[in-house]
């Protein structure tokens, strides 16, 4: 008994509880061979007396200890080190090799050039503030929200069935909670049979294209544009049009021009806050669109990430509200409602198409985070994402319009944009010549990062003379510092 | 002042916070009508005389209108309902439509005919009882140890920056940890760059799928087999190429015949309790598979989801485990460990394979669960995984006898199985030409859902003889009654 206990050390300063040191440090010596197979070990009273902790805590210890098969319990006899011990030692097929197993490159062929124009996520490279493309401030989610939802999620009756397999199509709670939302916040009137919930919109886009598009099939997009959609299409083997965008959004007249031409299958478009450009495609332009799908019978993607922010003026019904014929897919997403990080998605399309996409999507990854869908219906429910959107959008408003102060104030005379009517950023222009690349340059070597006016064409090679300058993830400090940085920049490149 | 009060309807017995239900009765009345723009609201210390709360209440919902913008507040003047009323009133870009703005069909081509051999999954048909064809038990997944981790992300330091795009390969954490794991528990030595995290098991193989197989490539799978992955295989327009199963694994005898006639891509194998024959594939045919792979090159996904569930004796260390070659893509998952809807698996591969498998899961949903990957590489960390599947392995081996046993008491003269090696169910034959179908039509009359033999050969119109009989989601007196159930079934029929 005595050496058992000088065996063990006890820290109750440690985080891990006392009960688990104490199994783990028998485990230990089991395993070191200091206490051997079918001894016995001391009753948990003697032990808890020589360790100085409560009897319980032994007990739990011992407890542990029986549940991992560690030991052999006999009523009446005691407690015993077990006789068979239950480690690991699985059978080699071969000699287990020492080093690494894989080698660098397999013998067989991977294929690669379909996704030869894939750009992963690079590090961040350790500067003092940043400019971003646009995103919402992770400071801002509602974390707080979400998680007392997971709190609801210990209670086993409430969660068994979210943890086995589900339904592919997504949770049914969820997806009637968005049908409301949807119909109350964008004319959308749906069911939730129209609805498939995804892993962010990226997701829903992937699974339009693998559906529609066959390998020197056309899509149209806008150029320049969002790469991310971009990437998947061509992935399939269609072939990219690509149609330029100004103010009142993508050229109908240049879509028209190539449906004259050839068969198109797909269009591509984000009405609200264009991607990288922020403008919002209008009314005119917008039934024109429905007329074009209709006539040349082309099936639309709208990607509406950012109807939920809009500051200047209402926000227009999207596309899919007005579709009789069945032609629009409608995407959206809670990523920039929640964060980029909590991946939650949605499709909207007549139920022939959302049937399809919830297989493929079966075959993909099976079906989506039962638990977290879960979590969101409830707060649509409540009404919490409501009252979030409108806090975030207000907060939002105030942070645009105070970057637009300061970037006049300090740089009006080198750079020129409109203010967004939403979304998360500036599309400005440098004047004078002034090339993002050099200003990216510059302000780097001062502490700051800011595009470099980067994969904005598809054409990487095409400098942009525009940047996106995100300002809905940065406070009025960070606003003020970043843009100092920023004048000081451009004024060693005039 | 009066007028408001009486205006608002407070009960503190309801869920909501009580400054929630005046600051929503507030907006309710301004939406009416009730209450004006431009009109001032009462002092919060009047308000709060008026409704009996406390002061500080009405400061919380007043600062919910503000921050929703239905009010402006004045210094020295006082707090007003919002001359400008924020509610939401999009433009309309036709006639709002009334009815569902989707018709059933898209006039566009779906194009069905690669999906139509998927099903998805059908709703529960409210039996008392079920056999299922091997689940874990979602009673025993450790929901606190992930409360646990998700309760940390609350502060924000440590969660902001997971709550943001994140690698697109998942968690270095995660992958760090996992790489340990690996090698501990299966002699893979590895590092993180060659690890993917996944949405399960099933994202690997479809990423596995779409990076090696193009139309009318050949690979080859067991029959009877896993359709998860035969559908994935087929929906790339691969020719499947089926071989059998028996007593030690894939006959490797019609592998090599399949190998001699054609150029094989690919070969799909289960090592540890085939699905669904429960087999695991000897060693000595894990050294010619290898072989085979080496002389003719093909690349092998080994999908050994259930290696952590293994109870007769050691398990085979994995084939990876002794490839030099870079031959076989090992996939893995937790979904078993933690619970099906928890969806976290992995892939291991050589590092080209490994970075072109991430560019395509970039375009496909953009990343994993970043928080629930991190929570995972924690409980990998602190042993918690390890100590889990202790217990369950534990748990489900006394379960697996338990079962054995009932069977061979209650209904051993009408079926015939061997003891499974691992996971978490039982093949069994009906004799005396019992037919599966028979039986669950049966044992559905008296309350119980068992396996009607479907979906185990490619052939669906085969019947089988065999069915799976889930063990390890059942407590003892579940599958007494399920037992008692299905003999009662049997004896009817013969």
């Amino acid at each position: 008994m005595q050496y058992i206990t000088g065996l063990l050390n006890i820290d109750k300063s440690l985080q891990v509880p006392v009960y688990l040191q104490i199994a783990n440090g028998i485990i230990c010596h089991i395993r070191q061979g200091t206490l051997k197979p079918a001894s016995a070990l001391p009753s948990s009273r003697a032990l808890a007396l020589g360790l100085k902790v409560h009897r319980n805590t032994v007990v739990a210890a011992y407890d542990e200890l029986y549940a991992q098969s560690w030991v052999d319990v006999y009523p009446q006899k005691g407690i015993f080190i077990a006789a068979n011990l239950p480690e690991l030692s699985p059978r080699p097929i071969a000699e287990s090799p020492q080093k690494l197993v894989y080698p660098n490159k397999t013998y067989f062929d991977v294929g690669d050039n379909k996704l030869s124009h894939i750009n992963l996520q690079k590090q961040s490279t350790g500067h003092i503030i940043a400019f971003n493309e646009g995103y919402p401030d992770t400071r801002l989610a509602p974390v707080e929200l979400m998680l007392r939802e997971y709190r609801r999620f210990a209670n086993y009756h409430f969660t068994s069935k979210y943890l086995l397999y589900g339904p592919e199509q997504g949770s049914e709670n969820l997806r009637t909670e968005l049908a409301r939302f949807l119909g109350e916040t964008r004319g959308l009137h749906v069911t939730p049979e129209h609805i498939l919930i995804t892993k962010g919109a990226q997701m829903a886009i992937y699974l339009a294209a693998q559906l529609l598009l066959n390998k020197n099939d056309t899509v149209i997009a806008a150029d320049p544009g969002y790469c991310g959609a971009n990437e998947t299409f061509v992935q399939t083997g269609a072939n990219l049009e690509l149609v330029p965008v100004d103010e009142f959004g993508i050229s109908l007249d240049a879509v028209e021009e190539i449906c004259k031409k050839k068969k198109v299958k797909l269009l591509y478009v984000i009405p609200h806050h264009h991607q990288p450009t922020t403008v919002t495609l209008c009314s005119e332009r917008r039934m024109r669109l429905l007329e074009l799908a209709m006539k040349y019978r082309f099936a639309i993607i709208e990607d509406d990430y950012d109807y939920d922010f809009h500051y200047s003026s209402s926000p227009i019904l999207p596309l899919a509200s007005a579709d009789y014929y069945g032609s629009v897919i409608y995407i959206g997403s809670f990523c920039k409602t929640i964060a980029p990080g909590i991946r939650i998605g949605f499709m909207v399309a007549p139920p022939n198409l959302i049937s399809q996409a919830t297989k493929m999507r079966r075959i993909i990854d099976r079906q989506g985070e039962h638990l977290l869908e879960e979590a969101m219906a409830n707060l649509l429910k409540n009404g919490d994402i409501t009252r979030h959107l409108k806090k975030a959008n207000k907060l939002y408003h105030e942070r645009r319009d105070i970057l637009c102060n300061l970037l006049t104030r300090q740089m009006g005379e080198h750079v020129e944009f409109k203010i967004p009517d939403g979304g998360f950023a500036i599309w400005m222009k440098y004047l004078n010549g002034i090339k993002p690349k050099d200003v990216a340059e510059k302000a780097a070597s001062m502490g700051l990062a800011v595009s470099a006016g980067q994969d904005y064409y598809y054409d990487h090679s095409r400098e942009s003379e525009h940047i996106r300058i995100g300002f809905a993830s940065m406070n009025f400090t960070e606003m003020e510092q970043a843009t100092h940085i920023l004048a000081k920049a451009l004024k060693k490149l005039v």
